[in-house]
């Protein structure tokens, strides 16, 4: 049993925690709004605030909107590294920027704090599932201790480098996941346009060199427009944003992905930033001439 | 047992009629470099030239590179049609221009021949195995008395709707995974630039929703830029040209399409036309800027 | 004094016809609808149809919207080239794909007659003040024989290559044209965005590295949002696909000139093909958040 | 007479306060080495350090490179901000970040200096005959001010908003720049696969609605292959950094901005940083395959 102070309990957050709580550890459930404590304190949590829950705890856990959210809730005031002990492990989950990640390992090393990156995929149902992949990034021996603590959370856990090694694979991930995304949405469209049976034309696709988990997760919803969120266009702008500045900063092209980060700019400027990333279609179909019979 | 004349043998048509002749068909092998003939004499097929070969056949199966060779080989004045009997049902498995294999089925029916499109995904490997995928356009009755000779060849046999139909969902299909490919390229000289482990990373994002048939069976190659086709930039690069003209056609936009036809027609002026596909990686090395200690 | 057939009096053609009245040239004046005819009849042109037109021509002259439309008129059965007298000079002024106009010079020739390719840019108010500039493809008698009609028409008539050159250079600038509309229309609505002074911000633009006839003769409408045409995006997706298959077919790369003319086609499909090009402001606009204050 | 701290005597800087000199003003030449200080003090300046300088000063102009090069000179401890006198006009004519520049305006402010950001357009050949482009942010008094200092250094000098609006519309300046240099070379590059007379093409394209500073600037170096700066594509690199990023923040969509920033960033890689940023045509050229009798 470990005493963990958890912080960040959004959609993702609290069922994270909670399998830690089925997992029979201590949680101190941490969160701006008091609803997911409060659920959270049924199933066994107790409540608290960061400087005494980080005080108490061997391992704190944070899963956060962005990097500001980490950096100030880290390294405030009342922050994280100035109340843990020194030797607390310290899992950041939320997806940000890589060079935050870095600098927050170097900062937490100053206090004798232990930090590791771990980005997690597999949005909201992947949370309550607990099938989540866990890229992590961190010093060996710290990744291995986090290890059963993440595989209550995730199915895969894969340590991929030292710190900030995580959030560079999530950014990979991101950037893949949003071109899949248009593709698809691209191809749908197009075969609409042509009058092909579409869930026949699905089946086939997801038999071949064009299957993809986003082909087997979204087809459906993209065919009925079906959008509600899954994983909202505007955090996936946001990773984009990580992406395509950590490319530019490591002198890497990633052409396809810049294209794909201004569709995804352009979706949400529509006002559409609150839908599923899978509503990519919508401007597809916005951009495309309805076809005839339509 | 049906008689087949099998027009084109090359390294996909060959295996392809193998199956045929293993599943007991009187096969005629039609092709114009001999050796493929040989081998298939040697499994138990008869040899033959077009004309004679279909006059005889209940069914022809065509599986040629271009638009243009099924063309000349179906209205050529030596041709499938000029010399086929009436009721000959003519199977097109090669991957051609959707409105040429309308214009197919059409001139076909004026002969009284019936005429299906059944273009083929999952390459050189899937044709060996007998898994591929094939997507077929046409008239109900025609499809259904082709699925015993194409679930001979391929493992998923999808009836996508009308003549063309079939065409129109390969050329979404390598529209999708043009894109996959390019996307999984700079996702990889992405993650090499930030010195990540890769092997971990590949196996971590094929968890999740970045997972692909395209991650499965392609990164290996890339990480080790291993390129022999596989299926060639020269023959995706032909796809690519039907896509973006048939998207074109019918007013579809399709940004990431129309973006990663252009970086294969680039990958192919550099001299790469022969090598697979997943050479799409030299093209994403080649705009980057070298690792520091590579 | 020449006598000339002129077929094809649309917005330019019926301004580029009267300016060869004005200059003392015997002019027969061939189109579909009559109204263009009378007006040029009441200048001193004759009225004609095709076939005895051309009979009696020396010279020629075709603006037509398309391909298939010249190719109609001058290889149809009634037209030009089964009608003209050996050695008559046939001047295509459309903007039509290079490959047809060197078809054109070829069958042409096979008849006796001299074909030469002279698209126009420059827009209606270039055809009506004779200040087109025009690029022309053939031999170089033909060429300068043409020349002082073109002159006529034009204040920039330049000789490019031969039979389908001035179609080739007619298409480069449709990608540079259409390529400065975006730039222009992003660059206005990132400094909207930012709350800059748009007519000093366009005036210190068109100072510098960055200044460009589009920016002088576009930037008011855009800023007022008056996009009357001047030059329709129907036509201007036309040419595009002109340049687009011509740069695919030459092995070309041209990565921004097949972005824009995906956002022309976009620009077509949200029914705006009858606006002005410069209507490529809406779209970027469209994809973009509104300003705050807005 | 006004003295003048002049800070940042690259190859432009040099130049521009050779103007000042010209002009009579005081000007304190200071910069890292020293050849350039030299050269002025030869022409009537005197040489300085920055505490002093500016403590000296009515005016101070800085011609630097980046947006940190600014800030550490302005702020930092031994810096303008620190020494220079209440009422000092701190004029900034490099090419920074526009929320950079605003936050300088307020911090001088604080210390009751005044400053406006005045970035140029034109290269090093404008600044040699006070040819360039002034983009001007700033309070009204503070800009007529400076005007006729600026007028000394340039031909164009616009007020075109408050602090930071210099720096929005050069921020646009280099988006269409670049943009027109992007479309020049793949125009050429298809010119040439198509075998047209270059010199013939480019003076036509260069009469009409395709005409640009760029095209009678850059055409003929690109047609020689003569890339010596000029503008290198270093700093270019730099300065589409600053569009995209300001894009994003605001919302807008650039897609062909963002798709020429990545072509600059591929060419930068490819270590052609040095060259002048018409060296795009190298990169076109070389995704593109060579005309076959070259």
């Amino acid at each position: 049993m470990t005493t963990i102070a958890f912080i960040g309990l959004g959609i993702m957050g609290e069922p994270m925690a909670g399998h830690l709580i089925d997992g029979g550890h201590d949680l101190i459930a941490v969160n701006r709004s008091q609803g997911a404590v409060e659920r959270l304190v049924d199933r066994g949590a107790r409540a608290g605030h960061v400087a005494a829950a980080v005080a108490e705890a061997e391992v704190v856990i944070t899963m956060l909107p962005d990097s500001p959210d980490v950096e100030a809730v880290a390294v405030g005031g009342d922050g994280i590294y100035a109340n843990a002990k020194p030797g607390t492990l310290h899992i950041d989950c939320s997806s940000i920027r890589p060079d935050v990640s870095r600098r927050l390992a170097e900062d937490g090393a100053q206090r004798e704090l232990r930090v590791i990156d771990a980005p997690v995929s597999g949005g909201q149902a992947g949370a309550v599932e607990a099938t989540l992949s866990i890229m992590v990034g961190g010093a060996d021996a710290d990744v291995e201790e986090a290890r059963p603590l993440l595989e209550a959370m995730g199915s895969t856990v894969v340590h991929v480098g030292p710190a900030g090694a995580g959030q560079t694979v999530k950014a990979a991930n991101q950037l893949i996941v949003a071109g899949h995304l248009e593709l698809l949405a691209e191809a749908i469209v197009f075969l609409e346009a042509h009058g092909v049976d579409l869930e026949a034309a699905v089946k086939v696709l997801g038999g071949g060199l064009a299957g993809s988990a986003v082909l087997d997760r979204k087809a459906a919803g993209m065919l009925t427009r079906t959008f509600d969120p899954g994983f909202r266009i505007d955090l996936h702008h946001k990773d984009l944003g990580i992406v395509t500045s950590a490319a530019r900063d490591a002198g890497v092209a990633i052409p396809l992905g810049a294209h794909v980060a201004q569709l995804v700019g352009a979706l949400r400027a529509q006002g559409h930033g609150g839908l599923d990333h899978s509503a990519l279609l919508l401007l597809v179909e916005h951009l495309s001439t309805p076809p005839k019979d339509a």
